[in-house]
């Protein structure tokens, strides 16, 4: 790795590299995780790169490859896994200068990688009526380019699906980090290879994206005393073809009550929630399909968006997905979470039955392959990485998925294996191996046995926590 | 019933009295039936009156409660099952007269029940670019009232289930047949009793629907050499929730070729088809789905929709539903259809090996409470009332639902069973049960036994026939 060099092929392209500075870009979110927290601590790049356009983007990344500078691209940082954290140094590559929407159509969006997803749905309602089908709930900050390689779905998945479904990314332009990069529009089955590779196998610096209708949606909070009631309520109304919905969220209790503040003054301790996010002309047909299943409503945004002290409530997508443990963590600091997800509700049952209050349950009603599934990030109250470990096992034991989220590699987080075609265009885009090392272990280690057990640990990781301690 | 006194009560609301075209008014598509064809051929009204407001109406329903004249409302008459069929005589409530689209907001669209569907979305997609959430076949002849008070679904139905799930009708007016005629709103759960009750229990004359996003629908053909596997794709396609499709038909061979005379220049006869509506965002991504399922994509609208012989084609949605079944009349008037449901794609291929070609199978793929089945309207080469109880039978026996198309009554046509809501509500709001005389035979016959396997057949219908003699 020449910095030199690299910096003085830069030219006047803006670079940060106050190291306070550059840390902050060096992160993400993955001090949701105390297991990444004590690995991932001291990770930080020697310097920021924020490029202005896609020839900014090409001049980087001829200059990475000619010095072997490591790059890990960044959009907001909002991740949780250490995705956009540079473990073997490097540059950060921060694309929050790319930040325009390009192109609107009724149908579809073009916005370069760095654009806020809450900023593109400005656009897009004003320009056609129209909004993206589905954000992660830190939508206020995240970028599409950062959602795209680093995040699956969200509020609309109820809907849509995620990311990864055939019709949910129309197109990417990327830049590979070779002698001379190249310029690519990916399109069709070749998306695949770009989603969720956190962008090891190519900078992603335009994304087109389809629209869907854009409504007022109105945001109900639905009380129930048992929480199998609330899931059984939740999984009815996900099946209701007729009432559009952009979100499901059942909550268990006490995790509302408890960590959702400015809700307070509509909620009991002891009462678990199902949030939602539905259409104006669907919100009839919720009141009714509620007072069937014997919901409460507890607050409808139509009625009353306040809270007791006359404060405009945040919006519900907030308490929701990742954002409900983030609210958990600003309370109890202790606490950590997990991705799970259940086939049935009897799934569900059976797990909430076992862990009880260790794990509050938190599930998010998400359409997979056509099929309602119980997608869950449950509350773990942390007693240490072993039992963790044991609570995934009891999990996968008893026929429920876990996609670790306290692991920075894609195969460890994901599906416990590799995705061939994402190694196999990394061969081609990054040569060299400089995108966002450490995250692929299949390109560092590709004889790694997945049913080991073992957590695989990234060589230049474990080098910088011995050069920082 | 005192047809003197009704006519002189009705001032100078219009009205046609010449017997020929009282008829054509007193028929629907009930000829698709064998069965229905033979027993209401000489079913015909006594005059049509032709309201032009809901105070008509009011006016209407007051003479026929005062003179005893049976009353059935008629949409455009292109029902199937006579629902729309005046079996005690008396008048034919014409609607025509009452075609106003009388609000548009964004998400929801009010209209008079005469308003012809396609017209209302011609008005909707221009004023806020929406559109009906589904609509029959007859989509260019329909009016609103009929599908409500006649219909069940259609194209749409794939992705927003049925008329009678819930949010799939905002609120109805409806007057009722009394000595001072009563018009109600009726919203939430009372809508119910309303949807699909063949006008027996109250004259619809305004409907709430509300609106999903219009599309310039891309219309789509694929091939397949086996039905089977075209129902396989058909199921999975249902299944992308990425992909927004309007419509999923699978049509067996050689159905498409025998019977769809404008697409024969892009098939052979002995190949199945999928019929597809799908939005434009969302054809690449059908594009790369079908090449990954082996189907070959025969036709698409947006690369060319002319025939062989450079005329403009048919919408694809009059090759679907009951339009299948017209054209295939068209063709050979010795044919008929059934209404069934098969649970899972098992179920589909068991009946489909055992009946072959004396039942061409067509498929919808709809939404049903939140999971995709397979709706059949297939075609039988009829050879006589035994045989198709027979494979009504077969149906029953082998776990799949039958709706008999070949029925007059709301209960056999349906779910062998008295809609006790409906029911009551007649009570309330025609206690002399003069609206649509003969089709709900819980009226008429409270203690009829739906496990006899006896037809029921209306008193009056039966004194009509020997009148006719």
């Amino acid at each position: 790795m020449d910095l030199t060099g690299f910096r003085a092929a830069l030219g006047d392209i803006p670079i940060e590299d106050h190291p306070k500075l550059v840390q902050q870009k060096s992160r993400d979110h993955y001090w949701y995780s105390p297991i990444l927290k004590a690995q991932l601590d001291q990770v930080t790049a020697d310097l920021v790169v924020m490029p202005r356009s896609v020839e900014d983007v090409v001049t980087v990344l001829a200059a990475a490859y000619k010095f072997d500078v490591p790059i890990t691209p960044r959009g907001a940082g909002t991740g949780n896994y250490g995705q956009a954290m540079p473990l073997a140094g490097g540059a950060m590559l921060d694309l929050k200068n790319m930040d325009k929407v390009l192109e609107i159509k009724p149908d579809r969006v073009r916005a370069e990688a760095g654009a806020i997803m809450v900023k593109m749905d400005e656009e897009t309602k004003a320009a056609v009526g129209a909004e993206l089908r589905f954000h992660p709930s830190t939508y206020r900050m995240a970028t599409i380019g950062g959602f795209i390689a680093g995040g699956s779905g969200g509020i609309g998945s109820v809907r849509w699906g995620g990311l990864r479904n055939l019709g949910n990314i129309l197109g990417l332009k990327i830049v590979t980090c070779e002698e001379t990069p190249r310029v690519l529009d990916i399109a069709g089955a070749d998306i695949m290879k770009l989603a969720h590779a956190y962008g090891t196998n190519g900078i992603i610096v335009e994304a087109e994206m389809p629209l869907a209708p854009a409504y007022d949606w109105v945001e109900v909070v639905v009380g129930f005393d048992e929480f199998l009631d609330s899931c059984r309520y939740a999984e009815a109304l996900a099946g209701q073809d007729g009432i559009l919905l952009k979100e499901i969220s059942p909550v268990a209790a006490p995790v509302p009550y408890d960590y959702f503040g400015r809700y307070r003054d509509f909620l009991r301790q002891d009462q678990s929630v199902v949030l939602i996010m539905v259409a104006p002309n669907s919100v009839d047909a919720l009141t009714l399909f509620t007072s069937h299943h014997g919901g409460e409503i507890l607050h409808r945004s139509d009625v009353n968006d306040l809270d007791a002290a006359g404060r405009k409530l945040p919006p519900i997508y907030e308490f929701t997905w990742n954002h409900t443990t983030l609210r958990g963590l600003k309370i109890d600091s202790t606490i950590t979470y997990l991705q799970t997800q259940y086939p049935t509700l009897e799934h569900l049952e059976k797990i909430h039955r076992m862990l009880g209050d260790e794990m509050p349950m938190h599930i998010e009603m998400t359409r997979f392959d056509g099929r309602i599934v119980f997608s869950g990030l449950p509350i773990v109250r942390y007693t240490g990485e072993e039992r963790l470990e044991e609570i995934i096992r009891l999990h996968e034991e008893n026929g429920c998925l876990v996609f670790n989220p306290h692991r920075y590699t894609l195969e460890e987080g994901g599906m416990k294996q590799t995705d061939r075609a994402q190694l196999a265009f990394k061969k081609e885009a990054d040569p060299k191996g400089l995108l966002n090392p450490g995250k692929m272990i299949a390109w560092d280690d590709p004889d790694f046995d997945f049913d080991s057990g073992r957590v695989w640990l990234f060589a230049g990781l474990a080098e910088q926590a011995r050069g920082a301690a």
